[in-house]
């Protein structure tokens, strides 16, 4: 690939990731509404907010991959939410439709399904059950990618992202981490694929603890390396293991499903 | 049920279904963003943008049960389903949460998963498959009843209606045309089931040819009573039958699926 | 068939349909551990507890087919439950065992399904969810007959009466409710089949509002022709709709579900 | 229709169905390798061995539908199945292709899966189990029918046919038959859908005792009126009830399993 | 935990496994019909009949986890059987149930599914087939378990354990081998996490040949690391192959299925 | 195994395998319509053309087990298939069951699912779209197997062969690809089973792109060993990635779907 538009570059996944596309693309442009440094000879930056349709028209042209990462990522009122996760989502679509259509991996979450049990195994084609406004916006994303595919042939990889750090941070995240460098694995495969189609896919490793089924989008090849299980020692030690009550213990969103609904 | 709210009362489905139901509630609250006529002793007419917060808050309170047939209702641009589909469905259900959670029926669409060809037969937990921006907008609005539902124990009927008129129109109606009178009947089991949830049901017609199943729903008791069939003949005289590539006779969303994504 | 056994005769379902096999058999040995007069030309009366091997060995002797109402049919402690619905169905197939292997119907319940909630929709080969002791015993019952098929051919209809009433008494039963003639008829299929392997069918009515499917046994014939909606109103005007959070509403076991585990 | 192409119309199935037709076509081309009386104005006979490449290929030509009824229809030697249910498949679909791929309605068999026992509920998309070389042939035909809708875009109707005959013949046929007149709605069906595609129809009555579910196919909005109870009296008075054991009561193809691979 | 009650103590399996619970539990009360001797420091040993619900009551009081490996597990008569796995489970689970419901793992067997065929696949929610009064009384003891979760919240690992020896010791058990090891880390992983519900586990190690499924329950995080395969040249070496028609080489439950039903 | 069978040992795959039996069988008796050299002291050759029925016939006597891998495995004519892979597969069930039924392995094809696109998941039992007449004569074969084990327990593993080469070849071999090891492997597993019965089986490699789903038959403990992942970067060296729109792109099948119905 050319050039790979990094969309919410500045972000925590941003950050993670924009470090491991060498093999995926040859320059980067980072996009993110906050400043920052594109820290890298084959990386351009430009500022840009989302819910603008002429800057994202500007922004896409000249892309061959989006990795789109960008807009609110935690549960924060309608009115945050709507201008970068449904306004800056249809937004992103005509621009790509505009500038032929290059393929877009669609960083969804768990939180279109937050709602289902932790001992629920999930196939990818369940129905949605959003634990919050985000995870609503995200539901919304997932919808017109699907539409843009349906009408226009446009790829997407919706990857429902579990959690990306560095390191899993409490006893939950043993189910839903997903290691960078297995997002960067993903990636990959995602932009290699001769044909991608419109997959939906669980972003989460190799845990041993797991909720999550990919056999359907087995085609694409992604073997996820690593594991969680490495850091159940630490975790156990330094946090205490969740009441069986509490929603980190009850829900696949786990706290998400506990936030109320924010006014402001 | 003391008071229903009917929104959308103006419009095509308003105007079928507010004689239709006596039995379902003593009075009417009718709400359009247009001007019209309550027309008759036990309703009374609130005109209401559902894009105003503050008008939402207001036109629920006092509802014990809320009929939403308001909104856009066919393919448009962006800009003009915005409003009233995705940022008034938000505020009908915070309204409701403000208001004791008065039971809500959704008017949701076939045209959330019109871009299945006809020949698949479909349960109401396939994976949507929206066919423009109003299809879009009708999965937000399941997502979003979905949320409040989970999280407060709001209860909607989903409804994914196909094609609700005095009499099925042309070929495609055949298998998706749900009579008036069905419709109310839906309606009458929908606010008299002591538990309801959020179950999602195809709004349907038994018809002979039809390509949606509602076993799921069975508790709710609803047994549609009219049939497409006896139409066919006149149809089949008046209207040619589409060609086999026709938008009209390979998906179910039929011509929807052929509409450009619209500017303005 | 020439003899037919029924056992709990003198119990309130045996009462209901002793009067309705005249199609089935020639003649009945009606049986309970309470006395009761026969009542008809062509019946034989048999007192005998279940618990008691050699009764039951007795019992079983000479009769073609055995309608197995028999046993305690309401949640009770478990050391009444234990000699009847335990030792008394090991006692009956180990008689059928030695006397050539009459035909079988064992009335299971809807209780061995109980906490499924009410918006299920259940297939007959769901895993089990009994609502209390009684419901246990019947899955014991349900094993036992399963036994006796895979290891000697022992065909026996397993049938999960919802609630077989001259009429449905309650909303609940408005979803369960088996009507005593659409029983007979099922008896008749089931006594009439050249085969019938050993099936789970759903005891229930052609009723509006349902929960079950028996589809799977369609191969027997039974069309029920009865439904519970003419009594609808009736029951609407007598008896108040339970609260959408009481387990009549709730779950498909109802009342059961609300049982404390009985100490005597 | 213009011309209907009837092959196989000297034949059991051909001799009942071909007077049915008015509705489907306005004339006839009815074939056979027997000698026969077209018998109507509005039909032509025109005699053809379907393993004769060139005499099929001009069989087909000017015709603008196909109703597939020619061939072996009972078990035979592999030496007698060739030529007309494998060879000649092949030429038909040859000659279809060549003369604008009319629609074409396959004859298929219950006999492609007789295998299954009674108290199996089948979906058309189960793994074929056929219960002789006339089966086997059969599902070589399926698999023709398959490859040119998939390779070329020609449509199938794959009817499996369960049995029919003016009436049910015996206890098996009570859950196989179906009536000349219920196939007649069928090819209505097959003949007037805009699309057809190329699916797989069990071909029986509204029996009360049934095996095999059309759930899928509902979309082309068959009905069928008949039902074989009517006639379970007179088939119980004159025809013993087949022993639990016997093929024609374990197995969905009946007899036909007990058929011996025939030599001659 | 604190103190860990282990039932069946004496047995082949507590033999097993009372020296690898060291990781699980402080310290453990050891119980048995038999008598035996703690061996351990941290081990107290109580004999009890579990027939003995006063017995049990006082046995369970002071745990919080409980490991029930107790009960008859062999094909024996239903006299046999009764007391301990039928009348003695019921007394455990009330004992749970009045002393603050510890966790507990209850091992079921395979033996309630003996019945499938060894090419079947199987996930944890077919409908149950017992092969004997032994496995007949282990599905009653998932009935109860099933009950006390729905009713009370009580939480269980029912574990269908395949077979647990130190060694697989012929063909069949090459399927069905569960390690000690495997077993103890399957203790584990029921024991930590932080909510468990009532799942169904598969007991048997990685084996290469395989017919059980446990994708259901990988929230578990429990992945054996031991495999049949490194014995199966010793077993190949040792026994003759089972015949094809061997139970042993048919069934899942292998020789259990040729068990009559014992009379004392 | 005393005496293995091979047909089309002079073939592509015939030569693969044939250095790689002498785990399976002590001798080899290798067959095909071309004239070859058996290479090795313990191989045979017999030379036979498969329609030949009495050739085969007596080819098939004195074998103990049968790797059937002869016939046409590219697409040809019709005429050209007919004999080797129709006839042939007849004649070769016929001379198995005259000679004790040795067990066979079935060399099917991928071509018999070749229309399915590769983001589709596919488990052994979905129903069959081959990809030419060559797929056609494969579902043929399958077809008469079944039958062969359903009327006379006659045992084949029906093996639909991915790309059984050296090395994978091309893009999208790197999903199809089986290494001769992994085969010979699978050889092994088929024969020395107690019981086979008449699986389905994907013949592929442990790929990381994978489109079929072997858990049906884990009971055969096949586990391959290889993978096709260390040779993608040669083939991206070699060779440049189809287009998204190219047959190899999009069909399971590859190519093959691409194929026109051969003349000659």
């Amino acid at each position: 690939m050319s050039k790979l538009l990094v969309t919410g570059a500045a972000g925590g996944l941003g950050t993670l990731m924009r470090g491991r596309l060498d093999s995926v693309a040859k320059t980067l442009r980072l996009s993110d509404i906050a400043e920052m440094e594109p820290g890298g000879a084959d990386a351009e930056f430009v500022r840009c907010d989302l819910a603008d349709r002429n800057a994202v028209m500007s922004l896409v042209e000249g892309c061959d991959g989006i990795l789109h990462l960008g807009g609110v990522s935690i549960e924060k009122s309608f009115d945050k939410i709507l201008p970068a996760n449904i306004v800056g989502v249809y937004n992103l679509y005509e621009a790509a439709r505009a500038h032929g259509m290059p393929r877009i991996l669609f960083a969804s979450s768990n939180h279109t399904i937050g709602y289902y049990t932790q001992d629920t195994h999930l196939t990818a084609d369940v129905p949605l059950r959003p634990d919050g406004l985000y995870g609503v916006s995200k539901c919304f994303g997932e919808a017109v990618a699907s539409l843009y595919h349906d009408k226009f042939g446009q790829e997407t990889a919706i990857v429902r992202i579990g959690s990306c750090f560095e390191k899993p941070r409490d006893h939950r995240m043993l189910s839903t981490w997903m290691s960078p460098d297995d997002f960067a694995r993903l990636i990959e495969c995602v932009f290699r694929a001769p044909r991608l189609g419109c997959p939906v896919i669980w972003g989460v490793s190799d845990n041993d603890t797991r909720w999550w089924d990919n056999t359907a989008t087995a085609f694409l090849g992604w073997k996820p390396k690593d594991s969680s299980e490495p850091f159940r020692e630490a975790i156990d030690a330094a946090i205490e293991r969740p009441d069986a009550d509490a929603p980190d213990a009850v829900y696949q969103g786990g706290k998400f499903t506990a936030e109320p609904i924010h006014r402001s």
